[in-house]
This record gives C-alpha cells, structure tokens and sequence, in this order.
C-alpha cells in the first residue's frame, strides 16, 4: 500500500469545498466520570451524517473528466452510498448504490434524498459484490469501494487531521473498525504527523474479526454478526488489515449492552445523534476497555443515521 | 429599562471562559425545502444543552463577593435551572433551585448534577415565586429571575453577536418566546448591530400569549399552557414586553404537531437533539408563517434536554 500522509493532505484540500469541517465537543462530566479528557470529533454533523463524505467525495473529484461521465458505483450498509450519491451529484454524474435489504430506512431515505439509483439485493457480502460487479459491467461505472479503495482512505484521514489540527497534543486515538477504511486513513495521519500518539481500533466483540485479526495476524473472516452496530458488520479489508497490523496500537471489543449505553449517555450529554456504531468508541470508555485517567483522548464519532422510530432503548 | 448593545457585549466578555461558541449548522436540503438560507445556531450544544447557560453566567460572575456568597436562587422549568446551578458550582457558590413537580425528569437530573439543590413545588407561577421568595428570605441568596433579570437578557442575547460574527449577512433572524429573555437579548442586540435586519419571535399557538399582548398593546396573561414545549409555558416577563413592543418585527404563532415534526427533521437531517422548545423557530418555517424564500436566516436552536423514554412521536 502507498497511501501516505501527503496522499491525506491533498485529499483534505480536495474535500474541502464540499464538506463540513466538524466540531469538536467535550464535556466536563464526562471527563469527571472516566478521569480523563475527552474530545469528540462529530463526523455524525456532516451533511449526510456521517465521516463517509469525506472518502467518497474524495474518490469522485479524483476520478478524470472522462471517467467521472460514466459514473460510480458501490454497495454500502449506507452512509457510504448516500456520501457517494451526494459526492457524485455534486460533480453532476450518476450513482449507482447496491444496498442490502435489511438496511435501516432512515440509510434508505437517506440516499434517495441524494438521488442514487439505489438496487436492494440480499443481505451478504456475497451478494453485494456479485450485484455491483454487475451494475459496473452495464454501466461503465466506476466502482468506490467503501473501505478499500486508497481514495477513500485517504479522505476519511482527513478527520484526524483536522482533529489534531484542534487539539494538538492528544495521547490517544479510538476510532471504530469496521472494514477498516476510517482506521487506515486515520492511523497513517496521526502516527505520521505525530509518533507518540497511540491509536485504538474498537468494534463490537459481536463482530469482532478486527480483534481476532489482529491477534492472529491474518484475517479471520466474520461469519456472523449479531451486533446492533450495523454500520461494523463488515469484515476488515486486505489493505487496511495490512495498515492496521503495521500502525494500530491494539484492537479492544465492547459489548452490545455497552454500545446501547454509551449512545443514549451521548444523546443526552453532548445533546446529538450518534448511531450505534458511532458511540463504538466511547463504550471503549465506560467498558474501561482503555485506560483513559489522565490522558487527553480523541474518539471519532462517525455517524447520526438513526431510525427514530426504532430507537435500541425503547424495545420494550 | 436600560439593556443596551454595551451590556450585551460586556456580558459576552464576562462569560467567555466559561460558555461554549456554539457551532452555526447549515443542511442543504432544508434550505432547498424551503427556499431560503437556514443559519442554526446551535445553543442545544452548550454544555447544560441551552442557551441559558449564557444569562445565568453572566449573572453570577456579574456579583460582588459579597453578594456571591450568600449564593443564589431561582424558580425555572429546568434549563435556566441547570444554567444557574452549573455557573454558581464555577463560582463556587450554592445555587437554590425551585422546580415544577411536572418537570421533566432529563431536565432534574441535569440540575442534580451541577449540584444544584431543589425544591419541587406546584407546577403554578404562584407555587414557583412563593418558593422562592421564602427561600431568599431564609437564605440571603441573590434571586436571579430566568427571565426578567437584566444581567440574564444581557447574557442571552451573546448568542446572536456571535451568529452575526459567523453569518454577517442575516435578512432575519427567528427567535422563540416564553418569557422574553432570550428574545429581548437578542432584538437589542440585533437591531442595534444591524438596524436592517429584522426579527421575529415565534411561540406555540397553545401558549400564545406573547403575540396576543402584542397586538394587544399590553400584557395578556397565559391562563392555559397546553403547548408540549415545556420551555415556553409562561407568560412573557413585563421589561421582556417592552423591549419585544419597540424592537421586535412581528410574532408568530405554530401549532403542537408544526413543532413535533420540526423537531423530528432537526434530529433527522442536522444530527443534534433539539427539544420541543428548540424547534419552534423551524417549525415556523416548515408552516410558513414567515416568508423564507431567498432570504437568509438565523434560527435559535435554543435547547436540547429531552427525555429520550417520552420521545413525541413515539406515544402510540
């Protein structure tokens, strides 16, 4: 892999047109109850809701003129497709988004509303691919991959970067892995721009490959994931396994229990969004799955799609 | 009365260290649904999640020491309440806080834990200002009234100094009325920034008692408050109707459902949590009760403490 710190800071003036530079939050009893300081970069305040917009404008306004005309394509769980569809718009070319059909309808409503062709198909890594690879065939399209794409990479970096660029002296990274596109781009930005800073990937042990990859030293494929993080139901990339292995500090697991937790306590401290996967790190925290007492701690929070209609604290 | 811009920017000094500078939140779609330029200014973001943070701030650093150590005292449905109790606990000096027994439980606890001590009394504007004038009496604490306080306005209306430092080049700016602090804050300093600019107040037409005294010409007192944003359920303060009568452009009413559904697009499209109250200026703009269309806008997002168990639109 090539992708490196000058690739992400020439992603970052790419995107910069097009994206939101996000607001670091902190809040003094949070701080209080782990002992630590923590800063909360709200990728769930970008316009579609998510850190994805960064990765996918940043593949679209690379692609040429030529290539950019016949349009992109991927398949996604969802912020990915409706970051693609709103990046692609932008540029004023199509995109074609295979989603599967179990996605939440607030993802759904979410890509429609960017005007992506969406095609459902059945719910399995196996599927998605098979349906995508089609669509490209017809189409032309080229595909974005939502993780292992270097383009994606590369502007998903982009948020640690302007994360240190608020809050210079931070001694810890958490940032959640699913398929590991966030955790490459992120771990190369900061221990590039700064060597001492540690970085932790954190996934539910409800679908724990990154853990049991890292552990093992190749990649053990999820079979099964019963998380409720829909958004890390993914198995961990080639490419980004490879970056992990190489940049990561270590790899922690939370409990679904955790997740629940960790989310409502954000909605009602920091008073915003944050889906499942996105309160990931911070149930890293309050699981005390990091030691965080003392030390100056950034998590990035990755998206706010939330179905409010099926909250996880209102099942009963 | 004598609020002018002087003490608003001197309160904006005084409370700096201590208050957040909210993020300013934009969403293309929004402003494609309505035509117009939408310009959030997100004090549900403030550590208490209100803009009341701002005017309890500026009141007790405003306090000699002497006066300071006797602490102070308040009655409020909750924001004012936490705002007050947060700023004595930086000063380090108690803050005696009567509540409605119909209190949310979210907006309690948030009092509890600033430290803040309570006394729960009838949920009557009598109970409230009977308590706590006993409570005065027995303890020399400095009564800051939530809303009629001039250091309180004063504190309140940094907030649109710092919406018009983002976004110079407001048309309008919609602001919602309870009591008047906020609105009262806001229009001097408004108005006296830029005379052309024109602001709006809006309210539950079932706690319309605001638009009925202004064309009334005199106060009319709410007897019924049967609106869900629980923040707006009094009638507007007497130096609040005074200023709202010389500087403010008009007032609108919008209906219990108009705010539900604002409130549920906020948390949708802009990833925050905006309670009831908070939404009222938005929904005045998703029911067209003011003209939007190529026009720019600044909405005060005022709060954000809900409680996540009794969401609005989840009561079936």
């Amino acid at each position: 892999m090539s992708l490196d710190l000058a690739k992400i800071e020439a992603a970052h003036e790419r995107i910069r047109p097009h994206i939101r530079r996000t607001p670091v939050l902190t809040h003094a009893a949070l701080d209080a109850a782990c002992g630590g300081q923590l800063f909360f970069k709200c990728e769930n305040l970008q316009e579609v809701g998510a850190f994805k917009a960064r990765g996918a404008t940043n593949a679209v306004f690379s692609l040429s003129d030529a290539e950019a005309a016949r349009g992109v394509a991927t398949h996604s769980s969802g912020n990915h497709a409706a970051a693609l569809a709103r990046a692609a718009r932008l540029r004023g070319i199509p995109a074609y988004i295979v989603m599967p059909s179990n996605s939440p309808q607030a993802k759904i409503r979410n890509v429609e509303s960017y005007g992506g062709r969406i095609t459902l198909c059945a719910p399995t890594q196996q599927a998605r691919e098979e349906t995508c690879a089609r669509i490209v065939r017809e189409t032309g399209a080229v595909m974005v991959h939502p993780f292992t794409d270097e383009r994606v990479m590369a502007g998903q970096g982009t948020a640690v970067i302007e994360l240190l660029e608020d809050v210079p002296d931070l001694d810890l990274v958490l940032c959640p892995v699913g398929g590991g596109g966030l955790l490459a781009g992120t771990a190369i930005a900061a221990k590039t721009l700064r060597s001492a800073l540690r970085v932790f990937a954190v996934e539910p042990a409800a679908a724990g490959d990154a853990a049991e990859s890292f552990r093992a030293g190749h990649i053990v494929p999820l079979t099964q994931a019963a998380t409720i993080a829909d958004g890390l139901r993914t198995t961990i990339g080639a490419p980004n396994f490879a970056i992990m292995q190489r940049h990561v500090d270590g790899v922690v697991t939370v409990s679904e229990s955790g997740i629940v937790a960790a989310m409502r306590q954000l909605w009602e401290t920091l008073h915003i969004v944050v889906e499942t996967s996105g309160a990931v790190p911070y149930a890293a925290v309050t699981e005390k799955k990091i030691e965080v007492a003392g030390k100056r701690v950034g998590l990035i929070l990755t998206g706010g799609n939330v179905d409010l209609d099926a909250l996880p604290w209102s099942k009963s």
